[in-house]
């Protein structure tokens, strides 16, 4: 399926993304999911988050402000999905950082099945193994070949790897797709990683191919991003015009600047 | 009073609402109270809601992104405003969706009075003990007559039930408001339903007909919507001429435009 | 060093700016820090503040919805900080509307050094000991001489105190600054005295004369509020055009309407 025909089946199916993910961009990720026309739900108690995973059509976890609490309900919600054959997302946002992010990440992959890792290049070298330092969780860059490390990776843990940046690479250790639609903004407001990651959700919910899925949706995000760029005055309206490009997105947009290798 | 007097009653004596409120809608709520010329506040820690909720004049329950630490929060909260004849709403938020949710709404109904009951359709129903299933927080349509459902809820409970909806319905038991002001963006966006129980806890906080504020609340809340509706570009820009339009709502748009039966 | 040289040092050196902060604000905070071009970073797990803090050039603490457990976090990480020589900057949001406020804010003051205190005149008013009582988080009138209020906190916690308001004092003890930089529509959103806490963070990173980054942030974030209120509709577009000001600031703005004495 083409991109616009995913984009048009997220419009269509609605599908239900459930997110166990942070405070900072909780309110990013929702309306990010509900923009693309797809229906956001956030549920992270422990007692409920295995019935939430298992109703929802994929699963969104991000270890942006994770405590030891959260990652046991990611744990259960990761487990559920499993079960029903439910597609699990986990943004590694800030790996590198602590040991402490480091090692929790190290449980969830021990713990359940993650269909889909997706971080910026600093993460994702962390993730691998790779002796990099990040810093907070804005930086990113990494001395390495990215598709080869997206898809060693991708091979050794059996899922699609997501490395985002001004070219998002994805691999699912089979093939590499590379997407060139972004815009400079991105990386000058907050959210844009995790929103991202629930995109991504949204995608994996309607298409079982998980690369093909990531690819498209980072061609849409980056694709309205493009847009929003060029009629943004600054932080403030560049997130708002981001939503309102990416509820507007038509096909004539995202067939003519589609820019996915 | 008409709706009119009871914003301005709003506006001038600013009354002091408490949430304890889900992480995803919290920032929305708190914008919209102070949009409306209220005074948001927001603690949860069970070690002070009973003080917090005792010097506010509403408390405002939302379960969206409940634990059972935040529900023990609760009915802390709501205790304290029952001895002080603070006005309680609880917004059922994803009512139905897990048996935890379904659970906890028990167990604070049973814990506390709640003085106003608040979601849509098949959250209602949930409540109202109907067998029901709520697909995450967007759903809504159920096989049955609301107003006869909200008005025996409203009898069993003794208290308000407000069904959101395309046509809100309000009942007391004793009577049926029927708001129909609003318009269709709000359902494409995040956060409007989270919004209306703080609007609802900031009219209630100045007039003791609970059926009656709620009423003047969503028709101020729903005018905004409209006349937002009617300048905005998409899912970004439409929250944003919300709250503008919120702010900035006249004595002229509220009684030529109020549509309350 | 001027307040535009210091605005420049922000966005050239992109100081890393943790925050333990509530989870109203969480996403003002982020934003304005990252619209100011310092990077946030918000991290709240006990198992990880120590290691975060450590890292960072500032760190932010709020106790707006603070828990029990947060404040053991914000004990950690400000310790931290103080082994590192790292700013900690606390903003006592609502101090004096319950007990539990008070003694947690006299509890991170015994536990660590905190090197900026800042809040409204109530709430400064009620850490250093006068009877005054806030209601929520939006009052701030105290009868009281403010720069010697401040002043005398100052000496006796060794460190710079901050108090927002239509004027900003901040006083080091041995030297008052006051900013008179700002807008009335400040006061008409949610998250401006929280954002300023942490813009005060992102200048305190690159600034050892904590008064003086005090006052230079506090000047940049008025300056941008006077611009953003002079094109917004209301409170939706004012935060808005608040981020996108701020994005925007530049050395003739800066330096024509500094207004610091």
């Amino acid at each position: 399926m083409s991109t616009w025909e995913l984009l048009e089946k997220v419009r269509k199916e609605k599908p239900l993304v459930h997110h166990i993910t942070n405070w900072v961009t909780i309110y990013d990720c929702a309306n990010i999911v509900k923009s693309f026309g797809a229906s956001p739900v956030m549920a992270h108690a422990k007692e409920e988050v295995a019935d939430m995973a298992s109703i929802a059509s994929s699963l969104v976890l991000n270890i942006g402000t994770l405590t030891s609490e959260l990652i046991e309900s990611m744990k259960l919600a990761a487990c559920a999905a499993n079960k029903k054959g439910i597609p699990v997302i986990l943004d590694v946002c800030g790996a590198g950082a602590t040991p402490f992010r480091d090692s929790k990440v190290r449980e969830i992959l021990k713990s359940a099945k993650v269909n889909i890792i997706k971080g910026n290049a600093s993460e994702i070298a962390r993730v691998a193994g790779m002796g990099v330092k990040t810093k907070g969780v804005d930086s990113g860059s990494v001395d390495a070949d990215l598709s080869v490390m997206a898809s060693e990776l991708a091979a050794e843990k059996s899922c699609t790897v997501v490395i985002t940046g001004k070219e998002d690479i994805i691999s699912d250790s089979s093939r590499v797709y590379r997407v060139s639609n972004g815009a400079d903004m991105m990386g000058a407001i907050v959210g844009t990683g995790c929103m991202a990651a629930s995109v991504i959700g949204a995608f994996a919910a309607v298409e079982k191919d998980l690369a093909r899925a990531s690819a498209s949706a980072l061609v849409c995000f980056g694709i309205a991003a493009e847009i929003a760029s060029g009629i943004s005055m600054g932080t403030g309206s560049f997130k708002n015009d981001l939503f309102d490009c990416v509820y507007n997105l038509n096909r004539e947009q995202v067939e003519t600047r589609e820019k996915l290798a």
